[in-house]
């Protein structure tokens, strides 16, 4: 793990509609890809080196459900407070783009689209954000869309 | 794993828009929940039982990228032909309807919207699917649509 953020988002009032937040970066090897998908995902692109080398993708490539895993492992380590995260209750436009290689360093960032402030219960509301994944190159591998709900902080006035 | 359906889906043709078919099922033990969380996703109700019992879950859940790979498994092992199977471009609509917990069976189904021939490229095509994921009570717990590719029976009218 390298370039490794602290953004200090402790509550719901530290999320700003149009601020981007760095995740830093993650590298899985061919073997953590292998392991994932042969128990989640055992398609022969993602498992099996020679019929990989033989399918359209060259190699072996992440299962989607591993980069989308491996993403939430630096959200959760670099962005989410522990404290205030109630968790979420879904997921939109999870899009694979491109193929995620072994050994490549892949950044991810983390885009909030809206703060919301709940309605029925007035500790805590929903924020609305895209993470994104670029490989060294720049270009977007993966991104999802999706809310995750969090307390607001003692006080606050959203 | 129980009630293992043989689908016998081998071609983007065997897809049916309207048809539902069945995925079997899985559990996850407490053990297995807690391993992939401390990789993917550690918050403290998915790695921590004394504070996931303190929560407002009232004890360790799945982390829902767990129970979306899981489900994976079901589609890889009990649908997806292996042979005509060319990857997934995204997932819309992830739902984390209910909390997935330890010891409980869960089965899902999978229900095709539609299929679709490719224009340029006349041997594969697009099927578009929701799959579900129900507990023992017959509760959704978990939803996702997306599409898969695949390649089309040889002389294929689709």
């Amino acid at each position: 793990m390298t370039n490794i953020p602290d953004n200090r988002v402790e509550f719901l009032d530290d999320f700003e509609a149009g601020k981007e937040f760095p995740l830093g970066s993650f590298t899985l090897t061919q073997d953590e890809i292998i392991e994932f998908a042969t128990r989640f995902d055992p398609q022969s692109f993602h498992v099996d080196p020679a019929a990989a080398a033989e399918s359209m993708y060259g190699g072996i490539i992440a299962s989607g459900w591993h980069t989308t895993a491996a993403t939430m492992r630096l959200m959760v380590d670099h962005l989410i407070p522990a404290e205030a995260s109630l968790g979420s209750p879904g997921m939109d436009q999870i899009r694979w783009l491109k193929p995620v290689f072994p050994d490549v360093e892949y950044r991810a960032t983390y885009f909030v689209n809206t703060v919301t402030g709940s309605k029925s219960k007035p500790d805590r509301g929903a924020v609305n954000s895209t993470t994104r994944l670029f490989n060294p190159d720049g270009e977007e591998v993966m991104s999802f869309t999706g809310v995750g709900f969090f307390l607001k902080r003692p006080g606050s006035d959203l």
